[in-house]
């Protein structure tokens, strides 16, 4: 994937042949970042863990050290780079480069992390929601290419929807559009989490969820299988023709056709691309398809599996860093 | 509320001083239409059943009729009229004037209702759903007009909602967003109704859901109440003190709470206009403000009684009305 470029000029270069941006995926416990040229197309790429580290100082100096080592690859300088942009798994806002808020794993509040970048690094930096910007990937280069509308399905450790309304990211009044873990639908507790608890749909239909119901529901003469699956190895199974793993998979598999029935109400989008480490498994598409398709009602959604995987962040934090290379471009030659 | 107006020029006046529009909104059992002079003042008011009217030209000839008595009211001729807009209980396309479906009760499907208006009246027509003509109306003229994102709530017979994204409604791919009578929320059914039939939702929270809720409890010895009330007697007297009256209140009210939380999540808006003739009770929205607040969520809407009642989507109309006027003044100048 890695491509060697010409490297000689040093200085700005406008032509824009030897410039690069960079995109970042900050997660709970990796940091991902991807070099590309200006086409979008990727060079280079670094990744390191990030268990344990929290403070954003620490984040923004290992940003700093992977951009050298992935200017390293390809032999250019920081002198080459137009922008950077970052995803954080939290509430951002976009205008103001503010990280606002993200789980208590992170605990971050009102961090300026825009900023932080920008004078870590001297170039133009932009900063959203992950999910967000797995909307935008999935949108640019991924499984929504050819619509303006539809609804990215992250569905992880923690579930979430990125939305895309005519061609661009919806992300609500105060940045917080799509926190459907929330959700509340037949099946879910009556009444919402508590303040920075896991949502209600999330602590059933997340990663951690589908585990919790395997696990309450499991007996020895139940299934030949352990007690202690992931929630991908349960699907595996289900798809094997485990009778325990299929019920896990159902259960799951209609709380979601219900959270994709709801959101299509309100919406009318007629899309859905799934995302996240337990939302891309095609045994969970299928299933939740199925009940939708089974319900035969005017809102019939098309499900579609994430094209980019785990790059579906990494390629919307591209798309962004291009497009703030852009406009900083434009204001420039004004 | 009758203005008289000098209307010996018949040709037409170019000055607007003369000008009027006609609002109309076409309901299950009343046809109702408002004029108006060319700042959405109403000069007057006409209305006529339609309990067992359904062809669409039926309605055309009717809206035709009122239309000619609001012009003798204020001593004008059709040359005054500048533009008509109506509001339909149905999916309707905005773009090409067509009503694509009503409830049952109408049975209209693919209805070219723009054409008929302007074939029959010869001016500037247009036609939009009821519900986000009430938004539009809301938004223009009532508790809505403080802000330009905000969600319309109806709920009397049926349940729907108009939504408001910055200061315009928005209506999604295929016109049908905010069909929220479908949800499915903790309390209501878990699979969606079937096509054409109530939604889970509107069977339990719209008028006659409520009703169904009070029959299905009643017991002589549980309540001094007869077992027929409306849903606003029912609403009346858990204020006065009814227990029964009261529990139903509050499972009504439960039902609403999840159903806005819901909306909220996805749309992150901060207003929910409460409106329809069982929307409009106070003691529905206070008892649903109350359970949101109790929450304490993040997600914290809030809500408001429509200040327009009865005359939301009337106003909505209007206001489509003097719009469909500018611009088609604007085409004609240029």
């Amino acid at each position: 994937m890695t491509q060697l470029h010409d490297v000689s000029l040093t200085q700005i270069d406008h032509t824009n042949q030897n410039s690069y941006v960079v995109g970042v995926d900050i997660g709970g416990t990796n940091l991902r970042l991807a070099l590309t040229d200006m086409s979008g197309t990727i060079v280079a790429r670094w990744s390191t863990g990030t268990v344990g580290i929290r403070e954003a100082s620490r984040v923004v100096e290992l940003i700093c050290d992977g951009v050298d080592h992935l200017l390293q690859q390809v032999g250019a300088s920081r002198n080459s780079l137009r922008a950077i942009s970052a995803g954080a798994p939290g509430i951002t806002n976009v205008d103001d480069g503010i990280v606002i808020a993200t789980s208590y794993l992170m605990g971050w509040r009102d961090v300026p992390f825009r900023a932080l970048l920008e004078d870590a690094l001297g170039i133009p930096a932009a900063v959203d929601n992950d999910v967000n910007l797995a909307a935008i990937g999935e949108s640019w280069a991924g499984a929504g290419a050819s619509t303006r509308d539809f609804v990215f399905l992250a569905i992880g450790t923690g579930v979430g929807a990125g939305i895309m309304l005519n061609g661009r990211p919806f992300r609500g009044m105060s940045w917080t559009a799509g926190e459907i873990g929330y959700m509340l639908v037949p099946g879910t507790p009556e009444r919402p989490a508590d303040l920075g608890q896991p949502g209600a749909l999330e602590t059933i239909i997340g990663g951690e969820g589908i585990k919790d119901q395997w696990r309450s529901l499991w007996r020895a003469d139940s299934t030949a299988l352990p007690q202690e699956l992931t929630a991908t190895q349960i699907f595996d199974h289900a798809l094997q023709g485990d009778a325990l793993a299929q019920t896990i998979l159902n259960q799951t598999a209609r709380l979601l056709a219900n959270t994709i029935y709801n959101i299509s109400l309100v919406l009318n989008c007629p899309l859905f691309v799934l995302g996240g480490g337990v939302g891309i498994h095609p045994a969970l598409r299928d299933a939740t398809q199925e009940i939708l398709h089974k319900w035969g009602t005017r809102v019939q959604p098309q499900l579609l599996l994430s094209t980019l995987g785990a790059d579906a962040q990494l390629m919307g934090a591209i798309r962004l860093a291009l497009d703030t290379a852009q406009e900083h471009e434009a204001k420039t030659l004004r």
